[in-house]
């Protein structure tokens, strides 16, 4: 344990016994001090049980883990991801008007992005413009994108989250479970005759992925027996793949394969072609433009020192949470109806990047690292989960984002949500001590022995941690920053951690073992000696259909 | 601390050096002691870090709570409610074919719930069979249900499970957020001449439900400036809620106000005429064996004893987790698609059931009550947080549900996803150790540094408990039975900690704050000085529109 970590224990438990109520009174500044704007955003941290002191140590920690470095060397393209030794440069994806040329081995990064920009625009106006036929002859109004992870989360949230700006006319759907209801609920909704799929999968052998894209194009084979197979799969599949051979073989035209590299990793992939899907939804321009967000953030991020640093800070103030005070989840509540896929989103970008227990050296940690990051839309978890989160045994800290404006504007709904938010932030502050609940339960009426029973129940605590995000308005590029802004919170938190939170070994096992229980269910006579009683007995079970 | 609260912990103390895997071996019968049928589902809880002695030591603690005199007094309609003085009976709403009338105060609940679902029949039979007309003449086929927390969760979850039982001809929406977007964009589907929409609240004051109400009614106002506004509302709109009185105010016709009572808490509310939107998808017949198949589990946890009773069980496993093995946050993970809204359903059901700190007395607790509960649909989870779930820091709970057939047979997908489903069950249990890793990698051929390096990468700790829920298929009657199976054990659970599981105090001062914020938001001269300086100057950034 370093002499930084051991002061932070100490100046937590000095901070122990003080209120985030009181911090305000020591420090006049606080608000100013702990607040800051960048590419867009701005974002509140007053909220948090830690004055400047604590945001000082907590700085210094980044500095020994030489932060500074393992940032340049993140956007310079080195091998960060030492366990499959690959850089990792999904920022290089939205650094459209570089002037150097970014070489990695022997490749030329940044001629590969800007290519692969093109070639999406292409094909991207070519189904917007009308220009793109089906089989059948007519243009294209569904777009079916057949992905999962990386290839789900980020396109489908970002969908979701920029509708206002979506083409009327094309209908965007994400299919990503193996389970059939997933795929077959989809095609209900679809004309086959003017419907486009998008395969994505980096290896293109993503179990989910390749068998939603062969019981897809048995639909298109069943629904337009006339036409010839080849002309189905070229006029209605389009593939995302670093592995072009492969979508080649399953019959995809190769002018519409789009390339995907080992250097971007599939949570962070959203930037690259595998964002086509966004691309159909809303044009190149506000996709570009979501690039430019992000662009910003990390020119931000790469130039700004720490203490003005928004990633920096946001993934210091988690830090303090996790190690410090014992918090183990992340309650994300974005208070825009738009933005409801975006828990979901960053669920994988943090668990599965920084889900690990050893270093990047293989040594076991003695410290927590990634929490559990859930949450939903405001105002909607007020009525659900915001009783736990006032009241519950254990506080629990929390990321608040709002925009501004709404992209909807009508009546005093907009102003409505506003008050909600700033006032949970608040109510999870201050909480509600008995000195104000009394006299409010006498004047409506209630006995001496009443107000007894009820006052311990209406107790908050308060001293509750959270942190407020604003934007103007969630335009494309205001989202593309605030993605950003979170991507690299969390690779800051890995590199504090001194973790890998590039790879994801841990998902590995589910799928060989997936591949051996498979041939079982599949009515292939296997042997189950070897499995556990209980997955052996499972299998029987399901062999039979009826669980009793 | 009881004493079996004691033994409780030394029992942890003694598991704590073993597995979950050699617990297979010490007890050859335990999967059978460990598995238990009830109403239709099956529960396999031997994937757990628990052996038969730690059941019975729980088992104690129920027993010690009193946990069947409990149960009766929430059957028989005995105010256990006590900080609200009231009864809690939503197993009443599914015990229909009861013989003895059920008394409370002056009220016969049968009766009454009897009447409520003789008039929710007339409404739904007369929108399904086309009789029932929109202000212009045309049939109904959109139902927007307008309403949050309980009036949302439950009923929205159901419509998405049982989508296979929905007619065609109507079409469901839920509205439930105050960001207008919310609103907006359902609007944009919806036809005003053959929308109905449900007002849902309990006390026709919610202020979401209400802003949102005044909102579809001016929608539907210029949309058919034709018609008399009392026509309009009279054929548009239905209510839900405790409070006609004020349903009339808004206009609505007295045939078409529905009632919901103070014994019925929102989140055990879709049973009741809250549940209307699920009747009118899926019809009576279904709405009633959804009801039934709850009955069957009231059934069975009136009557079972405690070792074969599936809630109690449910209960105390996650008491284990949760007080002795200090894990606090549970992951459920349906795998099945149309069972994508359960995890947040139970969010609320739990965490607002259970989220609080004081005993039904008063008095602060001393241990943890409920978990955050989180979660998504399989194998979705697997491409995003599973990393977390194998090789974070700290081992999770998880509960896997699967219907052992699918809703649309498809090729091989669901046998795949049954696999899935097993393998990452059997994966938590026994991870991956070097053992199997080294020979891998070797074969792979790796160099004896490179496995080295990678070795510890690839290992993952195995141990982690996880429940598996089986049903044969998600039929009405399962999924009522599922439901139901969680409401009562989040009610044991309750029991055990002594703490009152249907209040919901602390979202009161959420609610005071926003209304103290609000006026300052539309523009009303406000005296800010009494609020904090982060609220005070976020109030002044939102006044301005512009974060910086």
């Amino acid at each position: 344990m370093s002499q930084t970590w051991q002061n932070l224990l100490e100046h937590k438990h000095k901070l122990a016994s003080t209120s985030i109520y009181s911090l305000f009174e020591q420090e006049p500044n606080r608000w100013r001090k702990f607040t800051v704007s960048a590419a867009g955003l701005f974002l509140d941290y007053s909220k948090n049980l830690i004055d400047s002191s604590g945001m000082r140590l907590l700085s210094q920690l980044a500095e020994e883990a030489d932060l500074k470095t393992a940032i340049k060397a993140m956007f310079s393209g080195e091998a960060i991801n030492n366990t499959e030794w690959r850089p990792v440069l999904h920022t290089a994806l939205r650094d459209l008007n570089r002037k150097q040329d970014l070489i990695v081995g022997k490749e030329n990064i940044t001629r590969l992005v800007q290519n692969s920009l093109k070639k999406m625009e292409q094909s991207v106006n070519a189904v917007r413009l009308g220009k793109w036929r089906g089989a059948t002859g007519k243009t294209i109004s569904n777009i079916v994108n057949i992905g999962i992870g990386g290839s789900h989360l980020g396109p489908n949230m970002v969908v979701e989250a920029l509708k206002p700006y979506a083409s009327p006319e094309i209908k965007s759907y994400f299919v990503s479970n193996i389970d059939s209801s997933d795929l077959c609920e989809t095609l209900k909704k679809c004309d086959p005759e003017t419907t486009l799929f998008i395969i994505s999968s980096k290896t293109f052998t993503t179990q989910e992925t390749l068998c939603n894209a062969n019981s897809a194009r048995t639909w298109l084979r069943e629904k337009l027996p006339k036409i010839a197979e080849k002309d189905i799969i070229r006029q209605h599949f389009i593939a995302v793949t670093a592995r072009p051979e492969r979508a080649e073989e399953f019959g995809i035209d190769t002018r519409n394969i789009f390339p995907f590299w080992d250097w971007v990793g599939g949570r962070f992939s959203l930037w690259s072609a595998i964002g086509i899907s966004i691309a159909f939804a809303i044009g190149m321009d506000n996709f570009r433009a979501l690039l430019f967000g992000a662009y910003c953030m990390d020119q931000h991020f790469l130039t700004a020192p720490f203490s003005e640093n928004m990633p920096v800070i946001l993934a210091l103030v988690g830090i303090w949470h996790i190690n410090f005070c014992h918090m183990h989840s992340l309650a994300v509540l974005p208070y825009d109806q738009y933005l409801s896929l975006f828990p979901a989103y960053l669920q994988q970008l943090d668990m599965e990047s920084n889900g690990k227990s050893v270093t990047k050296d293989g040594k076991p940690l003695d410290y927590a690292t990634a929490p559990v990051v859930w949450g939903s839309v405001g105002t909607n978890g007020q009525h659900a989960f915001h009783q736990l989160l006032m009241q519950g045994t254990e506080p629990l800290p929390v990321d608040f984002i709002l925009p501004l404006q709404s992209q909807n504007p009508l009546g005093e709904h907009h102003n409505l949500l506003a008050a909600n938010c700033f006032a949970q932030a608040q109510a999870l502050m201050q909480g509600r001590s008995q000195k104000e609940i009394i006299p409010e339960l006498k004047e409506q009426g209630f006995t001496e022995d009443e107000i007894k029973n009820l006052l311990p129940h209406k107790i908050i605590a308060g001293n509750h941690p959270s942190n407020m995000i604003l934007m103007d308005k969630l335009t494309p590029e205001r989202l593309g920053s605030l993605i950003a802004l979170y991507e690299h919170k969390i690779f800051v938190q890995g590199v504090i951690w001194r973790i890998n939170s590039f790879d994801q070994w841990g998902v590995e096992l589910g799928k060989k073992l997936t591949n051996k229980i498979a041939p079982a269910l599949l009515g292939k006579k296997t042997n189950l000696d070897a499995l556990d009683q209980s997955t052996r007995e499972l299998i029987k079970i399901y062999n039979q259909k009826k669980p009793t």
